[in-house]
This record gives C-alpha cells, structure tokens and sequence, in this order.
C-alpha cells in the first residue's frame, strides 16, 4: 500500500481496473499531502518529539491508521516534511541572492532570507539540527541531500565571486561554503536561547561572512 | 538528602551526630562518584537515549533507588558527567597549547588534543551536540558554563596572537573564537557519519583555521 503512494507515477500494476485505482492513487496523494501539512503545522508549532502522531492525525481530520498507511513512523514523516520545506527554502535563498551584483550583498540577502523564511519555525529547525547530530547514516545522507540546495546557493555565489574576480581565484570554495552554512546555523541557537531579532542575525551573519572571507578577496 | 550529597562540604547541619553524618556524607560522595563514573562510561559507549538508569544502576552496582537518591534524573546525571569531563577537557587543550609558540600551531595543537581525547566517546559528544539544540534554556545556559573553558582556550590563544602582534590589533577575537569553535565542532560530523580519523580531522581543522585567520594576520 505504501509503495503506491509513495510512487503514484507507477502504472503497470498488477491489478487490472485502472481507472478505479487511478483515482484510489489520486485520493492518496491527496491524503499524503494532508498528512504532510498537519504534520508540517506541529511540527513548526511543537518541534519533533511533542508532537504526536495522533495530533498530527487529528490536524489531517483523520485516523492515525490512515496516515500510518502513507508513512511508516514519525521520522519518514519528519523527513517528508523536511524535503519539501528545504527545496522552498532553497528556491527562496536563491531569489533573493540573484536581485544582488556584490558577493558579499548576494550571500547576505541569501542568508538573511533563510532567517527570515524560518525564523516563525524555530523549534523544527532545532529539532532538525539535533537531529542532524543522531541519526542512522542513512538518514544523515537524506538529510544532506535536502540540505544541499542551500549550501549550493552559498557555493554559487562564491563561484561566481571567482569567476567575476572578486575573490582570488585559489579560493577553496566548498571549506568556505561550509564555514558560511556552519556559521549561518549556529546563529540559529541565539535566535532561539537568547531571542535574537532579525535585526541581530542580520549583523552577526554579516560580520562572520567579512571575517571568513577577508583573507580570499582578490588584490587586483 | 539529595541536597546533602549535592553540598558535601555543608557542617552546619541541624542534625546533631556530627561524626556519624560525616560517615554518611563521606559514603554518599562515594556513591555519587560510583554512579558518576558508571554513567559516563555507559554514555560514552551508547550515548544519552539508550543508556537507561537502570543499566547505569547495574554498572555502578546499586540499586536504581540509590541512583535517584543523588540524582533527580538522567538529565542531571548527564549534565554532571559532562561537566567534569569538559573541565578535563579544557585542561588537556591548554596543556597542549602551551607547549606551542606560535598562533596557528597553538590552535592546532589544543583542538587536535581535542579530537584525540573524545573521539573514543564520539556517541557522547553527538549526545550532548543534539541535546545542546534543545534543552530548556536553564540547561543551555548550564551547558555554555561547562563549555565556556574550551572556548577560552581558542580565545586565550587569539588574544596572545593580538598582544604578541601576529594578528591585527582590531581583530574581533570573540568572533573569531566563535567561529573555530564552531568549525572545530562541526568536524565531529564527518566523524560520525564519514568514518573521518585523526588526520583527516586535523589537516580540515588546519585548513579551517588558515581560513579563518588569513585577513587577520598582522602586516607589519
């Protein structure tokens, strides 16, 4: 049952009635969805562990059976939720550097607006990052997968920062990617133990990027 | 009682039997200490979720009932395991450092020293990453006093580099800590899910520091 919704594309089923199962498959991913952003809800509200699979069941306007149809525990949930919020994100981060000409205003804007994306979520970004830290090494390799559009969008921008001369061109752009993402992550525990504004992050993130990068810039 | 074990150097006592009371605190740090070291080696070799007290009871030979007598719960005995061992920690880090002259092998050698003393408890130092992104904020502001020695090591080391004129005099030492502190702590990663060794640990923690200081290198 769960390989069909999971993969609602697939066609050549056993089973004989297409049309009937076609719109058997259509209400199940209508019915993954809404599982998807109940789920997305409390766990934005919550974080990971308060929240319950019968809350979360309860938000959908559904039983706990039907959505244990379409995801075997909380964690595949977690990680569904967690794919679909980081390719947005991405797509944001990316808007928002491609409005900047400077390396430094691109990596800023891209940053800042990460913040401002997930700021309202904070208790699933930590629950996410602590997450991060125990997991089986499958899910670490899921996890940097949908990780990896954001770190690309740092990585882009530093690259075209080599390209267009900015930067020098032995910069090793993929430790300097990392040291800006661990940088841009750490702020986050501010934001949530100290209550850091917007305003706060924007500055701190600001200075880490000229630290990190006052050494690569280019001496022309 | 629990506050008795917890303030052994307490005397002025209501209860009369001085002696005898001492007898009992004595045997109680004992016990606390049993406990303690039963704890931390169950810690290190699961990490937090899966070591139960029940086990750590076991280990120490007592009865779960003697473990709650001095600790309220896995929480608090968590924290008191980690607390003693980053106090160690810092001083194997300024140890190391002190037998460097120069900013950048100072750096090195405390955080190799790092490395080396807590890769053989790699679940613990996942543990307590994980749980330092969401803990009540008394427990945070705990865990940042535990943590505050290592961090001072790498600030320490920075402030020598500004007063000995290898780095610039502006050069925000907080910042910079902050920032190798976090690199440092990020590399833990790749440990844990890359299987990385010592030096690969030490050539990115190198390359990080390099990184890190290249536009704060004094020009004289």
């Amino acid at each position: 049952m769960r390989d069909i919704a999971l993969t609602p594309s697939k066609t050549n089923d056993a089973e004989s009635e297409t049309p009937r199962l076609n719109r058997r498959q259509a209400a199940k991913v209508r019915t993954r969805q809404k599982v998807l952003d109940a789920a997305r809800t409390l766990f934005a509200e919550r974080g990971y562990e308060p929240a319950t699979i019968r809350d979360i069941a309860k938000g959908a306007g559904m039983s706990t059976g039907a959505v244990f149809a379409n995801f075997q525990d909380k964690a595949e949930l977690f990680e569904a939720v967690l794919s679909e919020d980081l390719a947005k994100l991405a797509e944001t981060l990316k808007t928002a550097a491609a409005a900047e000409t400077s390396l430094r205003a691109r990596l800023l804007a891209a940053l800042t607006a990460g913040y401002h994306s997930s700021l309202e979520q904070l208790p699933l970004v930590q629950a996410v990052v602590a997450r991060s830290w125990f997991q089986p090494v499958a899910a670490e390799m899921r996890t940097r997968t949908a990780i990896k559009p954001l770190v690309m969008v740092v990585s882009d921008a530093l690259q075209a920062g080599v390209r267009e001369g900015e930067l020098r061109q032995d910069a090793d752009v993929r430790l300097l990617s990392e040291l800006i993402y661990e940088a841009f992550l750490s702020n986050y525990r501010r934001a949530a133990y100290d209550g850091w504004t917007m305003q706060q992050l924007t500055t701190q993130i600001g200075k880490q990027i000229d630290v990190i990068l006052a050494g690569q810039i280019s001496r022309q």
